[in-house]
């Protein structure tokens, strides 16, 4: 077992003080496993509470060529955030950077440093009517939105944390852990190269993020939810056209959900009530939701009744591609929506692919696979669902547990590698859509990409990072 | 008099053909000026009509050591798109790249190639209910709108071409004009760095864009207008965040008319009528536009009632801050917007500076520029028109003309560098807002950038075209 020489302790303690540097086993645990996956075993956890204090640890860990990998929520699902096995990767978290959040109110837009949560964030925007509008399940913090560009359930509303960001300060990774201010926050400026673009979604591997200006957007004050059964895939697709017609910006989610993923999360959580007549549930079954940011105003129609006049008009159309609608409650509705992750959990182990096609081939694929699957691996059981609005699919497999509970590695392992082989190959998707990079998969990455694209990669680090930052190698 | 050699001439006809290459001064003199700036001296005009033949030209002219400057529509106002003096340069026109036009309705998409205008993009799209949502008083095409990262009136509800880019074919400016593809067409995709946002807005320097794939939006059924009358400037951002939380999402545009550009306008264009009662054009107006994309449904209020209930509420706001307000038919009302350009070209020699600020300093920076230019350069008249909205002014002085009809080029230049200063020292503003770099911004470029990025640009182009191409050098 290799170990990080104790002058090098010395050395970060020397800069972060007794609370900013953690060495012990016990201290460290937390920041060594991630959210959904095994985790590694840290040299060290550098808790730096500022750009500047990031800036001294990054120059000191490159000039020693000590590898960082940068954390600050650690809720990611790719094995971005946590160190290797090797134990001589330092954590460089950033759950102290917490001090800058500054609302500009006329801009709508907040900066804010790399350490406050989500969920914080739009506690403190609320009385202001306004909020950063990603959604997810998780909590993550800014600076790891902004590294994973992660996405959620309103990106056809409102896009992923890349269109939302408007400007990145960051440390490079380099001997004297350069500071770089990319944008002050201007919603249209040409006046060079779109820097901050290239560390969005890049799990730091050109550069730590340590402050975000995000833009903002009001919050919703009327919503109004109804779950759709499409008659077929096909029809799936159609909805979305005619929701897009007839419901233009009040859409905000268009969500997809299989039988079998709404049956586990039933299983799971019996507090979740089957919503569908008779206990029947469909093959596949959307989640649509609409809002408004302004308070009713007299005269004007309700947007239940909005939803039910477009439904109405849907339910006439030739082919009859919806079979059944109905409109209820919308936070009994997401209730069940944000079920199916856990629920997929709860029915054994879950071999979890995150991907994405053009929005006329999510159903295709999903199909196609359903065939294929049940012929290689009739063991397997898919549990999807996903985002068809923006062409996103959670497309979770259930593996049965062995009587011992171990994970059958290996055939995870080939699992993982069929379906991404058919989506990126036959169907030109991604095998990330919306979870950012991480150790998990590197190796894929390190596949399908051509290797102009990895050359300017690695000429870009050349200039930005050369040391080795990130748990992800680009 | 320098002249590039002859058998260079015949080499590149060689790849070209004889539709494909000009080199009488008489075909070349439409390419070697712009829309509203001197033009240059061209070596040659390339017109390749296919991607592959874009590879083959620049794979000669890196080899042989020929700057390129590429051109699409030539609308742009920076000197982005047309050769210097030196007549050294050759012109690559992508103006018979004009093949590929892929509709993909379910995906909401188009990839198109770069020689396509705007407005033939539009009208082939408009049977489909689809535009691309850029709109423009120019009408230039798809390769130069990338090139620039163009915004335009509906950046409010839209964003820029940068936001509406969901993928890129580019030729690289190396020796063998690598093709490179970036992007196909997916809403959501981690699954490396983003570079086609390097080639978005950098007017070709890093690589030549031939084909875009674009997000497409729904095409406004309901459209509704208003001028509003603000007390002030603090009352015009007051003004937009009201208007942004009573009318959400349905807003448009908010666009900002100072009177004397209104007054030039009017003066310039007999045919429009003078909206304001008695004549009396107030200081500052702004023009507000509402639309939804749904045709009216039973039930439901006009849109124009809407806007009239809106206004009624902001009406009432304490303070005062709406003096005046008149609904109007959007033509009408668009039409007098779109005249301020000429307007103000008609009434002397117009500096126009393209700037960008938060949008809580827009108007605060144009309020302190009347106090400080009345006094500098007291022969100036500013008739500002611009974005108020997404923090954009189109700030053009007027600089009456010499009897002889010459221009002052020095005291333009000196006008330059003193708002250009003020705006972006005083005001953390940008010089170039949504017009890209061209060689008119080269020196702001050169002397704003930090040297970190201009390295990071150096760098990146060593990777992607060491080659001189593009009029702009980053």
């Amino acid at each position: 077992m290799m170990m990080l020489a104790a002058d090098h302790i010395d050395g970060l303690g020397a800069i972060l003080g007794p609370q900013g540097l953690l060495s012990q086993p016990a201290d460290m645990a937390s920041y060594e496993s991630g959210a959904r996956y095994d985790g590694g075993r840290a040299a060290f956890v550098a808790r730096p509470a500022s750009t500047e204090a990031v800036s001294q640890v990054v120059a000191y860990c490159v000039s020693h060529s000590i590898a960082l990998v940068p954390q600050s929520g650690n809720t990611g699902l790719v094995g971005g955030s946590t160190p290797d096995d090797s134990g001589m990767q330092g954590v460089l978290s950033l759950d102290r950077l917490r001090s800058t959040f500054e609302l500009d109110i006329d801009n709508r837009s907040l900066c804010v440093d790399a350490g406050f949560r989500l969920s914080e964030i739009n506690a403190r925007l609320e009385p202001y009517g306004l909020f950063f509008p990603i959604d997810l399940g998780a909590d993550p913090m800014a600076g790891g939105m902004v590294a994973t560009n992660t996405g959620g359930t309103r990106f056809l509303r409102f896009g992923d944390v890349r269109r939302n960001t408007l400007g990145l300060k960051l440390v490079l990774g380099d001997k004297s852990g350069t500071v770089l201010d990319c944008g002050a926050g201007l919603r249209k400026d040409n006046s060079g190269p779109d820097w901050k673009q290239l560390f969005i979604g890049t799990g730091g591997a050109f550069g730590i993020v340590t402050e975000c200006t995000f833009n903002l957007e009001r919050l919703p004050k009327q919503t109004a939810t109804a779950y759709l059964v499409p008659r077929g895939g096909e029809d799936a697709l159609l909805l979305l056209s005619e929701m897009e017609e007839r419901a233009g910006t009040y859409l905000n989610a268009f969500e997809g959900m299989s039988g079998q993923a709404i049956r586990h999360a039933l299983a799971h959580a019996p507090a979740l009530r089957n919503p569908f007549p008779g206990g029947d549930i469909p093959a596949y079954v959307i989640l649509v939701e609409l809002s408004r940011s302004w308070a009713p105003r007299a005269g004007e129609q309700s947007l239940d009744a909005v939803l039910e006049e477009i439904l109405a008009d849907i339910w006439e159309l030739p082919g009859g591609p919806l079979l059944d609608a109905f409109i209820g409650a919308p936070s009994e509705m997401w209730a069940l929506r944000h079920a199916l992750s856990e629920g997929a959990k709860s029915a054994g182990n879950v071999v979890g692919l995150d991907l994405s096609f053009r929005r006329g081939e999510v159903m295709r694929f999903r199909e196609r696979m359903a065939v294929l699957l049940a012929a290689e691996f009739p063991q397997v059981e898919i549990s999807d669902f996903g985002h068809i609005g923006d062409g996103g699919v959670h497309f979770n497999l259930v593996v049965p547990r062995s009587p011992d509970g171990s994970v059958d590695v290996e055939l995870a392992a080939r699992l993982r590698t069929y379906v991404t082989r058919i989506a990126v190959e036959e169907h030109d998707g991604s095998y990330s859509a919306e979870h950012g990079l991480g150790r998990r998969n590197q190796h894929f990455y390190d596949h399908y990409t051509p290797a102009k694209l990895k050359q300017m990669a690695a000429q870009f680090r050349q200039v930005t990072s050369p040391g080795a930052v990130g748990a992800v190698h680009l």
